[in-house]
């Protein structure tokens, strides 16, 4: 069966967009990353994105963008999986391109959250967590990850400062990434000064909230693939070599351990089987940072660190330039910003950009392998993609 | 590249669930889908659905339902395209399976609406139209369809009895089906003196807001069918043999022609085209007739009437009992019900059982080739599947 390659990027900067429509995001999103595949148009868009019925008021949205980017007709379809919509619309596009059902196909998502009041993005983002057994008694989404958080720093005998060490190098990172919602450095006196948001989590150890949209655009066949690239001059191809997802609890209590995201363990492996690379191999990462101990967790269940080292390591200076892997140089949810149904794709389209040499922020070091890690709620949804390149 | 089959189907009586959680109606078809499967559990779980956003304050909709059947761990997403999102959901397993990222996938649907009041359904439903253009200036679903009703009366100069021979019959078919929210008869007067919901269209020639859920099983290959088949005793295998989509704006204004949804035309002509499988060899029909106008404007967009010409034809006893094609004898959208993104895989479900010669109701002329058509909004998203005997 042919292979499948991306052939095409295309972001919006994250940020407060109170002067444009999700769809408005979408098209700029698509049109650049059809331009960045040598004006190649898909055949069918999956459009990943959560909260669009609920701040919106708008569902159909597949179809809404569709048409609004000029593309009327090309089937269209929205998927949800909470937070990680992003990464099931990069698992739906495959099977959509792999399967032969399309030659050409965009992955992407969109999220407009900046337009609601506090408040009312808190509730529609608790819709990640369990309606009848964790929101309805008041649980919001940050309150249920500072639970998490208390129990890591308990656990495995942690300070509020150990665990700030993510944050402050996201915050670097992101301050050479042009997409960056926050592209600005922190100090670890201000993360631990920031206001609390859910004790122990301050507002310095959360992704911000934000609008933005992010589009990969897939193709079946190495020759296509390698028509696109030499029309663009480009001597590398990206092969999006597996994709899996994987299931776990919506809420948290009927987990067998609240720290250990097994959906994302299994996506993982799966992800990698599949594309028949074992886990020492990879070099990138862009891995799900919603709060600084889902980043931590991330990089424990993903096999990079024991449970309860990776903030132990990541203060010693792991997973940073020139290590193995070096992890999130885009600056993570944490820093350039998590617009829900659209982070998944951001990250595709960041590995992508790595691993062709291309990215326009903090660069890494000429990787060959590379993994992205998006989640819905805390790994209620997880998937996997890995990313390897083709001279 | 092997050949995709459905191999089990189930589904829930559908109305009026109070006691039900839309996760255990989903539960008691999937597993129902599995038993008919011979036992066969999916490796993928994909749920159409519309409404649990906004009327269940519930997202990570597949990772719920997937963890209460039972199958914790399976990857699992919802997708979304309004009433269409049944047959999205069939899109998207087909790809699943026939990619090889699975070898067994459940494409399955639930909504549940009975729980909220009727002026928040009327809303939730509203979202499958612009919420900017359309429904921001107080337009319902059901009035934007009125006035598409109002326009094929005017043009075609139709009565309002002469559409009425439409819901006369579903009622007549639903008699027979044991998972029919109105299995009842109806008489001509009873729907003409039925209560105004926007003029023309009065509460019999609307479908009724209804809770369901329904799953079809895919297998990939023929030798795996084969094997399914035969553990059962079954003869006969069905083919999913072609799948397709297509869009259309959201907003009617900015359409060419009101009346002709060309989407489905595409979607028709693209599945149909996939199938290997002509028009005329078409003997049976699933179509989605939200309202008496969408039932007619189907048939003559999918090809089986001319422009303006299905509503004198149904009155003239077309598509009926030994006709080509049989058309909608689970008693449609209007009176098997219309549980939103279930009702794609409703039609699915029970194509393969007239294919099969088990469909527990009003009984096709032993069909060879099957055709469904689902749609989100009118037509701003069109789902067409085929399915063939295969002996």
């Amino acid at each position: 069966m042919e292979r499948v390659f991306v052939v095409g990027v295309g972001m919006t900067k994250v940020g407060r967009f109170f002067e444009k429509h999700a769809k408005e995001l979408f098209a700029e999103a698509l049109w650049k990353a059809i331009e960045d595949a040598g004006g190649l148009r898909p055949q069918a868009i999956v459009v990943g994105n959560m909260t669009s019925s609920v701040l919106m008021g708008q569902d159909s949205l597949g179809a809404l963008v569709t048409d609004y980017s000029g593309l009327r007709g090309v089937p269209a379809f929205k998927v949800e999986a909470a937070c990680g919509s992003g990464g099931a619309a990069i698992y739906t596009a495959f099977a959509l391109v792999k399967s032969g059902v399309v030659d050409v196909v965009a992955a992407g998502g969109v999220e407009k959250l900046t337009e609601a009041n506090v408040e009312v993005v808190t509730r529609a983002l608790a819709q990640a967590a369990d309606a009848d057994f964790e929101v309805f008694y008041g649980a919001t989404f940050t309150g249920l990850n500072a639970m998490l958080a208390r129990l890591y720093k308990s656990l495995f005998g942690y300070t509020d400062e150990d665990l700030s060490y993510w944050p402050l190098k996201m915050h670097e990172y992101a301050s050479y990434n042009p997409y960056a919602q926050l592209p600005r450095r922190t100090t670890l006196k201000e993360i631990l000064e920031s206001p609390l948001v859910a004790d122990p989590i301050r507002l310095f150890h959360a992704a911000p909230i934000g609008d933005g949209a992010a589009v990969i655009i897939l193709v079946r066949g190495e020759e296509r693939a390698r028509q696109v690239a030499r029309a663009l001059g480009r001597d590398v191809l990206v092969e999006l070599a597996g994709v899996a997802m994987s299931t776990d609890s919506v809420d948290l209590s009927s987990r067998n351990d609240l720290l250990t995201m097994e959906s994302t363990i299994r996506a993982s492996r799966e992800a990698l089987k599949m594309a028949g690379v074992e886990l020492k191999q990879v070099d990138y990462v862009e891995l799900h940072d919603a709060f600084h101990v889902t980043a931590y967790a991330s990089l424990e269940d993903l096999g990079f660190a024991p449970k309860g080292m990776a903030a132990k390591l990541y203060k010693e200076g792991r997973f940073q330039k020139g290590d193995r892997p070096e992890v999130n140089f885009s600056g993570g949810l944490k820093a350039r910003g998590h617009p829900v149904g659209a982070t998944g794709v951001y990250q595709a389209a960041e590995a992508v950009m790595q691993i062709r040499g291309d990215f326009p922020g903090y660069k890494a070091s000429d990787p060959e392998v590379a993994l992205t890690h998006n989640i819905g709620g805390i790994s209620t949804i997880a998937a996997v993609s890995v990313f390897k390149r083709v001279r």
